[in-house]
């Protein structure tokens, strides 16, 4: 291996990034399928899990929990091996899915609180353009049906921020505790009024503390009843389970029904919500117009043993930069245009962004830096994906960089452990290839591997501009 | 939950064995389907990989290795979820599947050497009756290509065990050691020359050492020709792959070809070879009326690092009573017959055993405990497995049962950490559906558990007989 490698080149070299060959592996691929070219603008739905481990659902491998409907929309689409959220919590996790930017360009993300709490007197900053904003300029409906967590005061909330129609939690459903047992123990048999968390339509409460047993099922009506009512104009449905972060809740028809205890009901009720939203597009004749994304907010939350989930064959899971906090379960689906394949391609939340804008043929905002790539040539069997890089913060701090199958990690940390974060240098490096579990740290054999990587960062650190931190302001503190 | 619980009611109880639970998962469900009643025999082939793990297939959720033909095998079959072997390693293993018994009935493990070796005056005792010898009895011709590891003295070869025609290696091809770098070093960069293994066909070595680069191909074509010499008369294939077993090795054609480094070409390799497979059944008409199964013989081989396999969320791997040893994946196939489905019923190799002698127009035999139960009715989406437990032994002792999803640990000790066995009492247990990773003990929740599970380990013990050990004989010790 040479030692003046470039990025493009690393990416050759390894046989990464070619979507000829994730196509070649077909179940559907002698399925011809094209762009679509109805003239009509094409619907968005972003279904959003949230805590959701890379490992939890059947076409990801996972032995217990049953996810048909998932199954289903993974055979009839594609299903991504290596796709990425923007931060491995909550907060900067969703910025990074409706701003197409790293949380740090944005100021959502901070070192010591790592997400939005109920006295937070931050949120998404006025001067950001989400999906939704976008997708306004081009004559779109939109809704956030479902968890927000980018700031709950008035002018953070989602009808502030391009959407139309609004119901949900403001913020993540373990918040607000005000009673039932100390500590982890409340979780293990969770009750709704152990949490005073507020359920929102538009910009009122309508229900304190929420019914969380029945979350996942309201939303999902709201979600159906905004298809049936939005279907003569294009529309953007943002829909952001509260599930499966604990305390889990189900509603009475999925309780104890799964094979995986309380966890996998949850994981199978959203497999249900999908179904369901799947169903509606079919019945009302969008489907074949409709691009549907599944994904979920970071990995799985770990200390919370069997209520969190399970990143599979990935190291670790939510709150740190190893591939179980950031790499996540993501389907895309769009009878007719996606092509049906297994994809090995880097993709990313952010890429949504720059993708769905280009699709309602409009563009991201060109007056600042938007991380997303266009996936469309992925989408449609015409290419390979344009991403070839990876950068995992934690907080404010970039902690570890993939360039291909190559990951460096300058610092590691385990999510919820307590431990210290440790530097290193030379960086750790793993080839998650080869090894996607980051056992064998290959750093001594590619020393060129390493330096490439560092001219990578050295580029990215010369085009950052941090934004102002929202996430530390309190409201009791600064009011 | 009651303390007089019996073994039928503990899986009633917690919702397993529910084989329309699993139907009603089917990508492909709404194909009405039944068994074959073509009246003409129905030809079996059984795939057997080496030391391939439960998470090193796309379909089982590997990220990086690419398996299309057994993905489509899958879709287009059943995937079993829960699916075991008879031991964690080679030898039992083997015997488990030909003999449809516990190794500890015939003799076939051992506490002090694991396997048999070049050494070994033992095998196969010739009172077993293998699927081979049962299925000569309704008139079928067997071939065995691959490894062998039943006993290479004549006796014990498959040309005496029921097979018409054997090529492969009598043992694994890591064995007869003659070069290279010492310990593991060998094994990174392999050279055919460093193993002097014998390559036979029917009783005579054609080739030593084995030119390994091209067993994979050459078995796969020795397949091909079986099938196509054998398609006018009822056929039995046992293609037992050498590879993924250390040192791997690959063909030209798939060297440094896969995302997953050495290990990958090797398992992309048998992908190949069961595509390969799957193809001149169907150009040779014989699809509809051939029985496919694919499996493994026991858990990855995790001291080899990065040329071991994964277990995927499962604990441990080869040589160990955790999941990750004896659970393997597990792909029926026959178009028209097998109804496609994700089954998540208990089946076991022995079952195969059982199964296909019974598809034959045959019987298991009458004279001793057979403990293969008839999966038939999984295969024909017509019921649920026959199968409630599973035991799992490491040479002549019991470490552990489950029972519908409880899982009772007695015994625990690390596949290869060189650690002592740890006896449990009460035992730990785990409950695999809700933990399938088996992290959290729920013994001290669950005493009428631990006694129903005492309860069938008693009347297992009471109705077994342990063969005479075959695997402690040497050549050169006791001549």
């Amino acid at each position: 291996m040479k030692s003046q490698m470039t990025r493009r080149e690393l990416i050759r070299w390894a046989g990464m990034g070619a979507a000829g060959f994730a196509f070649s592996h077909g179940l559907n691929a002698s399925r011809l399928l094209g762009a679509a070219q109805t003239g009509k603008k094409p619907n968005f739905v972003i279904v959003f899990a949230d805590d959701m481990g890379y490992g939890d659902l059947g076409c990801y491998g996972h032995p217990t929990i049953r996810t048909p409907n998932l199954d289903r929309m993974a055979a009839e689409g594609q299903r991504w091996t290596d796709f990425y959220v923007g931060a491995s919590v909550c907060t900067p996790s969703r910025a990074a899915l409706l701003t197409g930017r790293l949380p740090i360009r944005s100021g959502m993300c901070d070192d010591s609180r790592r997400v939005l709490f109920p006295d937070s007197a931050g949120g998404l900053p006025q001067g950001e353009v989400t999906i939704a904003e976008g997708l306004k300029e081009q004559g779109y409906t939109s809704a956030c049906i479902g968890k927000w967590h980018l700031g709950h005061l008035p002018q953070y909330l989602p009808t502030n921020n391009g959407f139309d129609y609004y119901f949900g939690l403001p913020y993540s459903n373990d918040m607000d505790r005000v009673g039932g047992p100390q500590g982890r123990e409340a979780f293990w048999n969770p009750k709704v009024e152990y949490w005073n968390v507020p359920l929102m339509r538009n910009e009122q409460i309508v229900e304190r503390p929420a019914d969380q047993n029945t979350l996942t099922k309201r939303y999902t009506e709201e979600a159906v009843r905004f298809i049936e009512r939005s279907k003569d104009r294009p529309f953007f449905l943002y829909l952001a389970h509260t599930m499966v972060h604990v305390p889990l809740f189900v509603s009475d028809g999925f309780r104890g029904k799964s094979s995986r205890g309380l966890y996998g009901d949850a994981v199978e009720e959203i497999d249900w919500s999908v179904g369901r939203i799947l169903e509606t597009l079919r019945r009302e004749g969008l489907a074949e117009n409709t691009f549907v994304v599944f994904t979920s907010d970071n990995g799985p939350w770990l200390p919370y043993d069997q209520h969190g989930g399970s990143a599979g064959l990935l190291r670790e899971g939510k709150g740190c930069t190893f591939e179980g906090g950031m790499r996540e379960p993501c389907i895309m689906w769009w009878p007719g245009t996606v092509r049906p394949a297994v994809i090995h391609d880097l993709g990313a939340t952010m890429d949504l962004y720059t993708t769905i804008l280009k699709l309602a043929g409009g563009e991201p905002p060109t007056d600042r830096v938007v991380d997303g790539v266009d996936l469309r040539p992925v989408l449609f069997g015409e290419g390979s994906s344009p991403r070839d890089a990876v950068f995992y913060y934690r907080g404010t701090k970039l902690y570890a960089v993939r360039i291909g199958p190559y990951k460096a990690h300058f610092i590691t940390q385990s999510g919820y452990g307590g431990d210290k974060p440790v530097q290193h240098d030379p960086p750790l490096l793993y080839h998650l290839g080869h090894d996607p579990s980051e056992k064998y740290d290959v750093a001594k054999d590619h020393p060129d591997v390493i330096a490439a990587i560092a001219k990578v960062v050295e580029q990215h650190r010369s085009e950052l501009t941090p934004g102002e931190g929202q996430l530390a302001r309190r409201i009791m503190k600064n009011p």
